[in-house]
């Protein structure tokens, strides 16, 4: 198939320097703060971004050294396929966190609860609106007695 | 910055072949049926995968011709800032939609709740888990007081 070539928007900005000790997910990262440089020929497209008190961040999991199929996700220590998991190492190195934004200084932004590691490129932002983006699941595989502990979970060296 | 590739994993079938008339967020599509095929040397990612009732599918906006930095969105009648929409003509025109995962027959996957056009480039799967992903907004910014029409509104072609 094609390939598909993007260009960062941006670099986000994290007190992380290393995967080791980082929140697994945004989710248990709340007072974790971190910016954002948008690359200013974008500025325009920042326009009513502050509105929201929520956004999705698509990146580059740049750090991520090749992919693997099956991986052993740090909820669980059983080998799950890569596409039931959010681990690193896939095909398509793309991470995805939702991020809470507090403000908005020119082309910089300021967020909170970032899972994210410093120096990270920045792909796309979009808004984060609960009436597109929530769903009622009826089940959560693998996760369903594990989930409670993303929230104090951290990350070690796995996916370095 | 450097240049970023992405080789699809699969392709994504539904009944759009074009956009005018689709749904605009899988929110309003939930009785669309679609199917992806995915690369058959992915397949043992899949593993684990159908036991998760939704999953996130992060794709090419293939059919985005250019971007713009302003765009009026479907439910809209005014310029936004395009990273404040989820419009498809972005810098890096990615998408994504949250769909319902019927069922796995090998490399195929079955879904519903789809807003994406026939023969889409899949870039990605994850997991859909509540408990990383929803968040509770104090705002949603200029889509306030027209989220609600998101369930019966239909694209036309301003980003064809």
């Amino acid at each position: 198939m094609d390939t598909v070539s993007f260009t960062p928007i941006g670099i986000i900005h994290s007190p992380f320097t290393e995967p080791k000790g980082m929140p697994i997910q945004s989710a248990g990262s709340r007072d974790i703060a971190g910016t954002i440089e948008i690359e200013p020929r974008y500025a325009e497209g920042l326009n009513d971004v502050e509105g929201f008190s929520h956004i999705i961040l698509i990146y580059h999991f740049h750090r991520a050294k090749g992919h693997l199929l099956r991986v052993k996700p740090f909820l669980d220590d059983t080998l799950r396929g890569v596409f039931a998991t959010r681990a690193p190492r896939r095909p398509n190195p793309i991470g995805l966190s939702v991020v809470r934004l507090t403000r908005v200084e020119g082309t910089t932004l300021y967020i909170e609860g970032v899972d994210i590691i410093d120096g990270t490129p920045l792909l796309d932002i979009k808004p984060y609106i609960p009436q597109f983006d929530d769903r009622r699941t009826d089940r959560i595989g693998w996760l369903s007695e594990k989930v409670g502990n993303v929230y104090d979970m951290k990350a070690d060296e796995r996916f370095k």
